[in-house]
């Protein structure tokens, strides 16, 4: 399965090697900073029973547990809930046949799911259409669209059972074909409750157009607003993959009311990298509600050759997908994240009466001034909108510019 | 003097940790994903004069110098633009008169502005409040508020003198006593430019009103919008403290055409420092501007005990000022910080067509989709807005919930 290796990768983690080399003392200020490993809250590794650490190993994937708690209320109970995201390359070559590559994926992500079952997890996402290889850098349409399937489809279907087995809510992004409007195809997540019902899906709402990330060849943005999901588990909102860059999504999901926010994703480190660990902390930490980062694993070779809008040569893959999912807290902290190199399953168990303490906290909502900006996009968005500048009128008088 | 005297801390800065202890391959690795120091564009350190470093060492400031640089274009030229960053302690105890803490704090400045000038900095702000110390906390009027003065005000024909002595934009964040209305106090930047014209103010937009920071007891939210001022080194833009916090407000001074954005700020290790080093990030690599994000530094001891509604006894100080002002790119890379230990001057040397150069990759703003936002937040400030929610219909049927 040469396709499918990941080439060598210069560190596992950022994690693993600040454990390895930094003294304990000092290890503990650094990860109080770059972590917000301060509260005494965060429980940074679980315990992992020994059946999955079994089924673990036996599979290939690795396995990290963290826990983040909350204060007691008097009037509210914890409502302690675990998340879990999985990571994963894909199973099989991408010359096989489509089908084959489907099932190949499904039964990788099988086991991972059985593991999170036996660890109790909740709710569970996977990553950004987890049933393909991320062939919209290719800009080929066959075979890559018959991937897609409509809501209800095979993918669904799998999904719905792995559901009802282990009582869990499952957000499972796909690549969606619409038989209704117009056989169009969407980057949709569908939302399968815990007692294996659709209870509906989301969709992307900002498509990237950059690099080999020309996703507007196969689809478009989504009309379906920012839905909140209420689950048993608490409410969930998915912000797909480049949507991670835009603020104001991720504000409209917490303003509806989310607690939980997954963000499936598929992105290379030469490109995104440095921003994984930054965008997804602050749209917790501002907006005050959990998020699951997701991102997959490896390097996937594709056919036939295709370019990038770089200058440079023509070439059959887009480099290596990092991996590296983790949680980040309604307050300053993150979990530990997943390994750069393997298939992994991450599980948080927190409390969701964090967020409201958080945002009793910090008042971010209350001093929001939601009215203000209200007004100013929609002046903004006026075609004839003059940006709020003062100029320097000694500027012209003067001709000290270099 | 007791009163300013700086606590020991465990750590200097986590990058003086980092480059302690991992050799230095991995290192690499690290700060490429920690720092985005993937470009080959930032070069980390630039040599610091030796009339400079003397200055420093006199005067017992840090100087740290970076460049961060953009590709050639074939219609703009560069435009090179030094942007310079001071934090500094108080320079007297609170007990004495008030006049004597402003000139200690005047006389400290003034040092590090000629350090500044003489590096050749273009455009240069200080810390929050510069010329007093950050009494808010106490929520006594007398005799903090004697430190407020009018925009015209002594602090400001200083920084007018500096700014004509080495043609440089000054920002020049005050606590501003506005006669005109009312004789209230407000949060204020003073822009000042390289000619030494008062170009105009900017205000706190978001007033904290949690724990230490009870600010409101002092002075209101901004009504001046987000007023981004054109000099002659380039559009700038002020998200004065809490506001960063708030990407709306980091947004707002985006859109009105910032190419770089200064967050002076007063912030202690214990609230923030988690978020420190990523909200700014978030907003330059987001909204692709530059930022200088300036802590002060110290432990402020004032004659009064007071209480932070925290159930916590009455103290003296709210804790240490942790410093660690830095500059974050356009891109996802960000400049090495200063201590948060001492004194400091931190300068960065960058190519501002480095701003629409990461648009034209990103795409952010193409695909921001404002219009989309600008209804869904008039929606939401409508009292009687209901959440985009979509409810589990089988929640009620089933009683599966912990």
């Amino acid at each position: 399965m040469d396709s499918i290796k990941v080439p060598p990768q210069k560190i596992e983690s950022v994690e693993k090697v600040l454990e390895k080399y930094i003294p304990e003392d000092e290890l503990k200020e650094v990860k109080r900073i770059l972590y917000g490993l301060n509260r005494g809250q965060i429980v940074e590794s679980l315990p992992i029973p020994e059946n999955v650490s079994k089924l673990a190993q036996a599979s290939n994937f690795e396995v990290v547990s963290s826990k983040i708690t909350a204060e007691p209320e008097q009037l509210r109970k914890p409502r302690i809930v675990k998340i879990g995201i999985i990571q994963n390359a894909i199973g099989a070559p991408t010359t096989d046949p489509v089908h084959d590559q489907y099932m190949a994926i499904q039964n990788k992500i099988e086991k991972m799911i059985d593991a999170a079952g036996a660890l109790g997890v909740n709710v569970l996402c996977l990553q950004e259409t987890w049933h393909m290889p991320f062939a919209f850098c290719t800009r080929e349409r066959y075979p890559w669209v018959e991937f897609a399937q409509p809501v209800d489809g095979e993918a669904t279907q799998f999904i719905q059972r792995m559901a009802r087995k282990y009582n869990m809510v499952i957000v499972s992004p796909m690549l969606e074909r619409d038989l209704v409007h117009g056989s169009t195809i969407h980057n949709t997540a569908v939302v399968v409750g815990n007692n294996g019902n659709i209870i509906g899906k989301s969709r992307k709402n900002h498509i990237p157009r950059t690099g080999d990330f020309n996703e507007s060849t196969y689809y478009m943005e989504s009309t379906l607003g920012h839905p909140v999901f209420e689950t048993v588990y608490g409410k969930i909102g998915i912000n797909i993959c480049y949507g991670r860059h835009h603020n104001l999504n991720w504000l409209a999901y917490g303003l509806n009311g989310s607690e939980i926010v997954f963000n499936p994703s598929a992105t290379v480190g030469e490109l995104s990298e440095p921003m994984w660990g930054v965008e997804a902390r602050n749209a917790a930490m501002t907006n005050n509600y959990f998020v699951g980062s997701i991102n997959r694993v490896g390097t996937e070779h594709f056919p036939n050759e295709f370019t990038s809008g770089n200058g440079k040569p023509a070439h059959k893959d887009f480099g290596h997908f990092y991996g590296s999912s983790y949680f980040s807290s309604p307050d300053n902290c993150r979990s530990p994240g997943l390994s750069r190199v393997s298939d992994g399953l991450n599980v948080c168990e927190v409390d969701l009466n964090l967020c409201q303490q958080v945002k009793d906290k910090w008042n971010f909502q209350m001093t929001g001034r939601y009215e203000l900006y209200a007004q100013f996009l929609t002046k903004y968005v006026d075609p004839n909108y003059q940006p709020q500048i003062i100029k320097d009128p000694s500027i012209n008088q003067h001709s000290n510019q270099k």
